[in-house]
């Protein structure tokens, strides 16, 4: 099963902050078992926004966008997925609530925009969030489910280990774990040769060499149905490296 | 005049690592008054990262690709381009030479596939890599120009400060400069409220407000020939904010 990740926010595009939510999202779906082949950052813009969703939703089972549910006018991704999914939005009188007392328990006055994160496309699940306003959600459509997350990390991490990982669990059996062999001193050009033989041949797990500053990384990752199969596999291989 | 970010390296969609190379080239690249609509992580495969760069070139004028250049067989990156542009891989003396300088000044001996680092695309202009064996490259077609960079930031980052970022100035006319006024105490939906009249009429400089853990910013971000002009359409907005 696929997942993409699409990250919506101009100050990604502008390089004003690190997308540490999608490594986040990546790490947390590899773990899962879900293969994620792609991820792209996009700005608050519907247009482009639906063109990078529109390729993402053709080629991927899962589709996970961060960001732009905010309150504000930028803030466009639940709008522009409820168009390209052909759902209407409509006022969900649970989120309703939940703003009401978000803001009651902070004796903050709402002001009207705030309104318009209690609007959900007709049909999608709905992801409360416990340390914000904006709710997350699914959307399932016949070939691929759209969910939609928060984007300031302190929202979107609760509510993806409260109610988007066991969403996703129920979707996909196995996981896939890596572990890493570190090594200094020698330069990866040599480092690949000596394991040539061992990447050549492994399929599961996979053996991958990367180039660190001052070091070189040996990545043995292996998909199985849990993480102690997983091991099983990862272990003589990361025994033979050493 | 836009450019898009293409990062390569299954370690990023696994979540092992976070793309602080996006950010580094994003923010160069406005700064330098690109405008950047897009960027996308793929892993190290060829069919895929062909599927990207192809979207990329029909969309931007210039498309940045960051990791895959190193010397063993996951590093696909090159080759895929120069097969994408038509191009073939031609060894370059001057690499070459380079290549062979490095190793000789750590007294290392180089292994067969270090040499493969020295084939670059015929016609492209050469980046040389004062911290690593990777020489960076920019193919230049007739709508795009294609520009290679090491992944590991200890060689990217001198080489776009040394190489890519004069060249890249040498194409584009102008800056993009933000100032970002932060505020704490009032939720994101109440501070658009009361900047809403200066969003709606300003088309440049542009004010954009985030949602922060426990603040919100926002961001005044002009378009100027330089950094000095950009300032004098920036500061009238930001001093009317605070």
């Amino acid at each position: 099963m696929t997942v993409e990740l699409i990250c919506v926010g101009t100050e990604l595009l502008l390089g004003n902050i690190v997308n540490t939510n999608a490594a986040y999202l990546a790490e947390k779906c590899a773990a899962m078992g879900l293969s994620c082949y792609f991820q792209t950052v996009v700005g608050d813009n519907q247009e482009r926004l639906t063109q990078v969703l529109d390729c993402a939703a053709k080629r991927s089972d899962i589709v996970i966008l961060c960001g732009g549910l905010g309150p504000t006018e930028d803030d466009l991704t639940k709008e522009t997925a409820a168009k390209y999914c052909g759902r209407e939005l409509r006022v969900d009188d649970h989120s309703m609530e939940r703003i009401a007392e978000y803001f009651a328990g902070r004796d903050i006055k709402p002001t009207e925009n705030n309104w318009k994160q209690a609007m959900i496309p007709e049909g999608a699940v709905v992801f409360d969030n416990n340390n914000g306003t904006a709710p997350g959600m699914a959307i399932e459509l016949e070939n691929t489910r759209i969910i939609l997350l928060p984007g300031p990390p302190n929202e979107m991490i609760p509510m993806f280990e409260e109610s988007v990982a066991p969403y996703l669990n129920k979707l996909t059996p196995g996981v896939i774990f890596s572990q890493t062999v570190k090594i200094c001193g020698v330069p990866e050009s040599k480092v690949e040769t000596m394991v040539k033989d061992l990447i050549d041949e492994q399929t599961n797990p996979t053996i991958a060499t990367y180039a660190k500053t001052g070091e070189v990384h040996i990545r043995v990752t292996a998909k199985a149905d849990d993480k102690k199969a997983a091991n099983k596999l990862i272990k003589p291989g990361v025994k033979e490296l050493k």
